[in-house]
């Protein structure tokens, strides 16, 4: 409810501008949360084919970072925002850069599919169990905190603050598995590690989410919550009239 | 010489605010730079004491991060800068963000001189080379890229740059030496592993002060080139007026 009138509030501030760098960091976003897609499927199903196809889709992304910045510092530029309106555009400027190093793991996970399948990565399945169960949840926080984004809805930027916390934890859980691997069996350990850099990169794909979710939360209470705990965030929502979720 | 008249030029057009930013992002700056320091030399002589003071002080610079932003954001605000002032507090705004991770990778190598510690580091000498080597590269880069912001000088900024692409050459063969010593010997793959996560965090900030250095380029020459080659970047330079260093 809350989140539908502060929605409202700031639509009938946008102008023109202020509408496009929304539309076009999440188009931005789509874009990133299809290389994601496709990285992860590509390093499961060892499909070099596919892996290419997200190097080349990285040229697409930095291109648009670039000039979603542009249009940024134009916007300031020109119409001088203040308020809520300012806080939309350095939102968009930080977030952007959030998906395009996104993107960035994309592209080391495309290539760790690359050199999983020249060292006949599909033989040897160890890792793989860990590694679906990471990219499932990361993928879920990309998309939430696209939509929390979208729809300016700090709930939702709450569940990604938490979900980002469950796949830290996850992920360290798994890397002790894979050290294990790697001492049990020392011929694996080159396939081992392009698990673990695969890891890595979902791990750091999941607290750029998170810093989406953080800035939405800025835009919307004008909340700097970063470097803040789950329950010191709740704490600082309550006091704007949020139940704890 | 160019490099002192742009400096000139944008002094003249500083208010207090806009010094202010400067003052404090250098100050950021140097306290990060003193972070990456003290965690490098804990991993090298396995000192947890000194590993316990870098974690103690990334909360420091976690609330600078937090304050500079407060403070870019304001300046915008109320001053509505425009042209080469409006690039500097947005440079702000980025190198504030490449600081704070810098730090965090910083917290990341005490960690890891802690973790190395616990498993009598110092007995197995193995990867160290490499460490001293690569850190001793990045802790340059990151010295250079503050020298290149505080005077505004576009041949150090590209110094920097350049640094950085022979930091991740020598980052992927220390990699390869240290695959090697873990298959040849697996039990030292824990202590390996955290070596290899302590490189992976120099590689990490070395591109930070690359970033940092890019966006010294932008504030002098309002070009981005960031996704830009070395080449690239030099015949743009040259357009500008740079002799090719």
């Amino acid at each position: 409810m809350e989140n539908l009138q502060i929605d409202q509030h700031i639509s009938r501030q946008f102008n023109a501008d202020l509408e496009h760098l929304r539309e076009h960091l999440l188009e931005m976003g789509g874009l990133v949360e299809e290389q994601v897609a496709d990285a992860v499927r590509a390093i499961e199903t060892a499909d070099s084919g596919l892996a290419e196809k997200v190097l080349r889709t990285e040229e697409d992304i930095d291109s648009l970072e670039v000039s979603l910045d542009e249009e940024c510092t134009l916007v300031l530029a020109r119409r001088q925002p203040a308020a809520s309106d300012l806080r939309l555009v350095l939102m968009v400027t930080k977030a952007n850069r959030d998906l395009e190093r996104m993107g960035d793991e994309a592209d080391k996970i495309a290539r760790m599919a690359i050199a999983l399948n020249d060292a006949g990565g599909a033989i040897s399945p160890r890792g793989f169990v860990e590694l679906r169960h990471i990219a499932n949840s990361v993928q879920a926080l990309v998309n939430q905190a696209l939509d929390a984004f979208a729809r300016y809805d700090v709930q939702t930027a709450m569940k990604v603050v938490k979900g980002d916390t469950l796949v830290d934890r996850d992920y360290g859980s798994a890397m002790r598995e894979l050290m294990t691997y790697m001492m049990e069996d020392p011929r694996s350990i080159t396939r081992v590690m392009n698990i673990i850099w695969a890891l890595r990169s979902l791990e750091r794909i999941g607290d750029h989410a998170r810093n989406i979710a953080e800035h939405v939360i800025y835009l919307v209470h004008a909340m700097d919550v970063r470097h803040t705990s789950v329950g010191e965030i709740e704490a600082q929502l309550e006091e704007h009239g949020h139940k704890p979720s």
